[in-house]
């Protein structure tokens, strides 16, 4: 018998940063009450989706604590856990986290009683503590927040939702496969996404451009999904958000890697599907059933090296180039 | 100035078991004069590329022994090894290579003065080492071959490629993005790959066609090549091999996981490309420069582990279990 959870991506448009937080809320409540109209279970928001994605700019400190939560939830979130809790709807968010003078990009997934199921906290922070002198887009991810302790906690949703093994990621995360290989190697069967991710390269590279960052952002999730045999939702804070250009492209993806439903807006857009959990099995129990194939004595340089180490040069190719 | 080396897939159709290794030879002769003729400077040829994929059939020990080169090059495919080197052409191929009694399913990437470059033993055995009772198709790889023995051992092409850091894979260890990170933690600009995949699942599963076959190969290439800025080449043997069907799909891509080339056939077809290696620095400087951006304390499972394993349930979920 299948076992079908209806799951829903729920995209944002951009959050300015003159928007009050009554009607950020009141945009995320109408898409939850969207979704829940559609039969969703369960509501994937974006990453950081409170505010608008304050790591672009270079603040002073104190401009900086107003981004942050010092409790999830709190008085200026509790609307969208109450109406939550009131369809039984369960949701993934991601905030920016005070914890104890500690600030992480976290998300949480609550259950459909209100409860919270697991938490996350970015492990992949992108860009630099400094900013990058005469570059007119900054991603200063690295100056805001701590890096995440948590490791990858895979955690089990409630029975009225199948008893899912779910994973939760954040943002950039989604592009490395350590990440989700930690979460497949715990038997996940769904894993949940938002992200901020930038129109251009927020690293300061010039090759890329909004089509290539959309399509990169897919690829990702696309493969990492199959490989580690799990359903995946992944979705964006899209749009021009004050004055930065963001991907939408947010999207719900099968095990075998196949986009079942893709954001066609850079704006609040809610998508809606019927998953049926037993779709990871044939990839769990074949082709990457890790017990059987997987080869740990061989990948020692993943959690040995950090960085690139080139390979010796052969004697000739040192002897020409010292020539 | 750009670092631009010519690169070909010759994707192979089917080798018949009737095929004489003369006639298999002459072929792959005229596939590497086509590439030759288009510029390439590099051809990679298929996994198993001198005969058909015997893994599918339970052989008898003397059947067997057929199929593997005891010395490469050898008299049987000296010809392909001269060629090229006239040519001033390198290639990588695939064969089954024994080794002081051991056996192996193993590629090799030979330069364009003929001395081998690199060489890569499959680390990733699909299959079984038993038949699956009641299956038409078998994957008996576990059974004929050894686990490779000599990890992800990248290497230097020569100057005339402009020196690139090239790396080897064989079929289902493309799969793996843990061979990938491998060889992308020694900074590989070019993947070589060949593989014998079925069009059907080999593992005995029932919901895969050739289509998502086709489609689960390209992406695999695509997302490993893209998290790890690295130019790749995956080739075929594809078509009606005795009696069953090998997917094609060969392809040529980019580091941004773009498909820059792919084969429109099942049988005997050159792709060519010329490729630019400094192409894979703005991912190994910026989103992937894995010094600034990796956090291997969290990685340890992936080391640790083999297979998967779920998380502890909560308290809840087991009393309902057990009521």
């Amino acid at each position: 018998m299948p076992r079908i959870l209806h799951v829903a991506a729920a995209q944002m448009g951009p959050n300015q940063r003159a928007d009050s937080r009554t009607d950020i809320l009141a945009r995320m409540i109408e898409l939850l009450d969207e979704a829940a109209g559609q039969g969703a279970q369960l509501v994937v928001f974006p990453e950081l989706a409170f505010t608008t994605f304050f790591p672009r700019w270079l603040l002073q400190p104190g401009e900086v604590d107003g981004y942050f939560e010092p409790a999830m939830p709190n008085p200026q979130v509790a609307a969208l856990f109450e109406r939550a809790r009131e369809r039984r709807v369960g949701f993934y968010v991601g905030f920016a986290e005070l914890a104890e003078g500690r600030r992480f990009n976290t998300s949480i997934t609550v259950g459909p009683d209100g409860r919270t199921l697991g938490k996350y906290r970015k492990v992949h922070l992108p860009g630099s503590v400094e900013p990058r002198p005469g570059d007119r887009f900054q991603q200063l991810e690295k100056r805001y927040f701590d890096y995440g302790d948590l490791g990858f906690p895979a955690f089990w949703g409630p029975a009225e939702w199948h008893d899912p093994v779910l994973g939760m990621l954040v943002c950039n995360d989604r592009r490395w496969p350590e990440a989700w290989r930690c979460y497949g190697l715990q038997g996940i069967e769904l894993m949940l996404i938002g992200y901020n991710s930038a129109a251009y390269d927020p690293n300061g590279g010039t090759s890329e451009n909004e089509a290539l960052r959309t399509f990169h952002s897919t690829l990702a999730v696309q493969a990492n999904a199959y490989m580690n045999a799990t359903w995946a939702v992944s979705v964006a804070k899209a749009g021009n958000e004050d004055g930065s250009g963001l991907i939408g492209g947010s999207c719900i993806v099968d095990p075998n890697g196949t986009v079942v439903a893709q954001a066609t807006t850079l704006g609040d857009e809610v998508l809606v599907a019927a998953i049926d959990l037993d779709a990871c099995r044939q990839g769990k129990e074949k082709m990457f059933n890790f017990a059987a194939h997987r080869r740990p004595q061989h990948y020692r340089a993943i959690v040995d090296q950090i960085g690139a180490v080139l390979p010796p040069r052969p004697a000739t190719t040192d002897e020409r180039r010292s020539a």
